[in-house]
Order: C-alpha cells, then sequence, then structure tokens
C-alpha cells in the first residue's frame, strides 16, 4: 500500500512536471512568435512530445496561455513579496521586485512577457489585467516611499512605474538563454540605467 | 479640362485622406486591442463608415496593418533625421530621436506600437525588420557619439537602446489622446527619467 502510494505520488509529480514543461515552452514560444502565429504542433515538437501527448494535458492552446500568465503572476507577486522583505528603503525595494521578476521570468518561463490579453477569456482577462493593477501599485508605493525616505529624486510615480514597467517587457528582446546574459545581469545592466539615467555623473 | 484636372486632384486627394484615415484608426484599435480580436467592423464603426467602404480602399485587414507599419517607419525615419541636424551631441541626438518619435505617433497614429510582426507577410516582415535594425543601430550610434563627446555617461550602447526602446514601446500603455498629458509631455517625462534616472541628484 505505501509502495502503491509512492508510485501514484511519483506518477503525479512527474505529471504536474511535465505539464509545467508544457507551460513553460509555449510561454517562451509564445513570446518569440506570438500567440497566434504559435501552433501545438510547434510547441509538441519544442519538447519532443506529440501533439497528442499535450492535449493529455490540455484542453486547448488558450488553456495553456492561460497557465503562462499564471505563473507569470506567481512569479511577479514572489518578487514583490520577497523585496518588501528584504529592501531597506523605497529605492531598494522596487529595483529588488525588477530584479526578482527578470531573474524569475528568465529561469521559469523563458522571459515571455505576455502583454497581449485579447485571447484570453473575458474572466481570464479581468484576473490577470486586476493583477497587473494591483502590481504597478505596490511599485507605486514603493516609489512614494523612497521618495519620503530621499532614496528616490521626487518624480511622478505613476510614470516612473510607466518607463521601469516598459524597459522590463522589453526584455525578451534582448535576453535569450543561450545569449551573452544571465537573467541576473540583464537585471543588474537595467537597474544601472533605471537608476542613473545616460547622463554622466558629475 | 484645368476644371476636370482640378475635381480628378480635389477626389484623389479626398481619397489619399480617407485612406490615410482608416490606416491612423485602425493602427490605434490595433494597438489598443491587439490585431487578431480588433475586426474591420470595429473600424469601421470607430470611423462612421461601412465595412464595404473600408474594402474601396483595401484588400483586407493585414493589408491596412502593413500600411500602419509604413507609417511608424516614415514616422521614425524623420525622427532620425530631424534630430541628426538639429542636436549638437550624441545625448541630443538620442534624446530627439525618442521625442520626434514619441511626438509623431502620438499625433500620426495615436500611437500604437506595433510590436507584433507575425501577421505580417513573409516579406512584409523582413522589410518591417529590417528597417528597425538600422533604427536601433542609428540610435547606438548617437549614444557611441554621446560617450565621445561627454554628453553620456560610460554604458553599453545596445543595453541603453533596449532599455529606451523598451519604455518607448510601453507610452501607449500610459498616453491617451483623450488623457492628461500630451504627447510632447509624455516625451519631456520619458526623457527625464532616461536622462537622470531614479537616483537622487546630489
Amino acid at each position: 500500500m505505501s509502495r502503491w502510494n509512492e508510485l501514484v505520488a511519483t506518477t503525479e509529480d512527474r505529471q504536474r512536471e511535465k505539464r509545467e514543461i508544457v507551460i513553460r515552452m509555449a510561454g517562451a514560444a509564445f513570446g518569440r512568435n506570438g500567440f497566434y502565429s504559435t501552433t501545438l504542433e510547434d510547441v509538441a515538437k519544442s519538447i519532443g512530445l506529440t501533439k497528442a501527448a499535450i492535449y493529455y494535458y490540455f484542453k486547448n492552446k488558450n488553456e495553456i496561455l492561460f497557465e503562462c500568465h499564471k505563473l507569470a503572476i506567481q512569479i511577479a507577486q514572489k518578487a514583490l513579496e520577497d523585496a518588501e522583505s528584504e529592501g531597506r528603503n523605497g529605492f531598494e525595494k522596487l529595483t529588488l521586485t525588477v530584479r526578482n521578476y527578470i531573474v524569475g521570468m528568465t529561469s521559469e518561463l523563458n522571459f515571455s512577457i505576455l502583454v497581449d490579453v485579447s485571447a484570453l477569456k473575458p474572466e481570464e482577462r479581468s484576473y490577470v489585467v486586476s493583477f497587473r493593477d494591483k502590481f504597478e501599485a505596490r511599485m507605486r508605493s514603493f516609489v512614494e516611499e523612497g521618495i519620503a525616505d530621499g532614496s528616490i529624486a521626487p518624480c511622478e510615480p505613476k510614470f516612473a512605474i510607466f518607463a521601469i514597467m516598459g524597459a522590463v517587457s522589453w526584455v525578451p528582446s534582448w535576453y535569450s538563454p543561450a545569449g551573452e546574459l544571465t537573467g541576473e545581469q540583464v537585471a543588474d545592466v537595467l537597474i544601472g540605467f533605471l537608476s542613473n539615467g545616460l547622463s554622466p555623473r558629475t
């Protein structure tokens, strides 16, 4: 009986693992080629599975897309929480969030930022959009905290977050798992620009 | 005869004008709702035309998408050229390009950045992608010039451009023609962040 349970647990673990691999590989492909241009056939091929095997785990391509969004939300949520407990001022909380998020996305999801929510079902879309709003609000509060504690220059927090989210959303175009930079290094470079800008330090 | 020519010219002008309006309104809708989720019916309604009237000017939705990309390329090309002749150093050329591009896109195309090229035909896609490469190369050369003339802090030009293009690509999410900021003001705020970053000036 315990052997049976063990076997069942192992099978469940392996199935969860396989599901996760499909989500990650599909997410990377959606990010690279666009959701509509990526077929499940492409995704299956990139993992060495058959299309039928993928249908064992997922109803359709849209279900996988929503799972990708849910994984990205988990990564973002953890990025926020860790930054909040580790950062000693507003600037550190803000930049740690950016760093944790980039490192998480590059390692977990091959960094596909899923900007386009138009392919999601209405209830899925509002789930994703409402998380984004909360995420951005939390980021804004870090900027406000930083302005108050002197670690961030006075600015309009809303616009600071727009500029930062934009720079982060562009990371997929310069990060490649096979490329010259690790996720950590990409995060460092980006945070450097966000912190100091282009102007020469005098 | 001259009256006839006049009439023909006027008709041609008006037809060109109408075509341009369709391109702009469709571009804004594609940017807002995604290309695949936008129907020509939606676009027609937003202009007060019938769908049939749109088919008089364009073969299909894909033709309009490519026209949007071509308009964006014209705006970007002009942004570069004007910046090159007006900027007195690398920093000015770089930030003027960003400013001209944002002002052009907000006024001409309601600022839809068309990141997704997957809906374009292969030859259209390579046209767009090869222009993007040239645009980014020119921007990089402005950064190199700025580092050499002391107007930009030493950095890796490639990564600076990635961060800048990212921030620019996010503008549609904070610019609305009916919103609180003009295109000029959006450009000012963004250039401020790109120049000085978040760190307090000491």
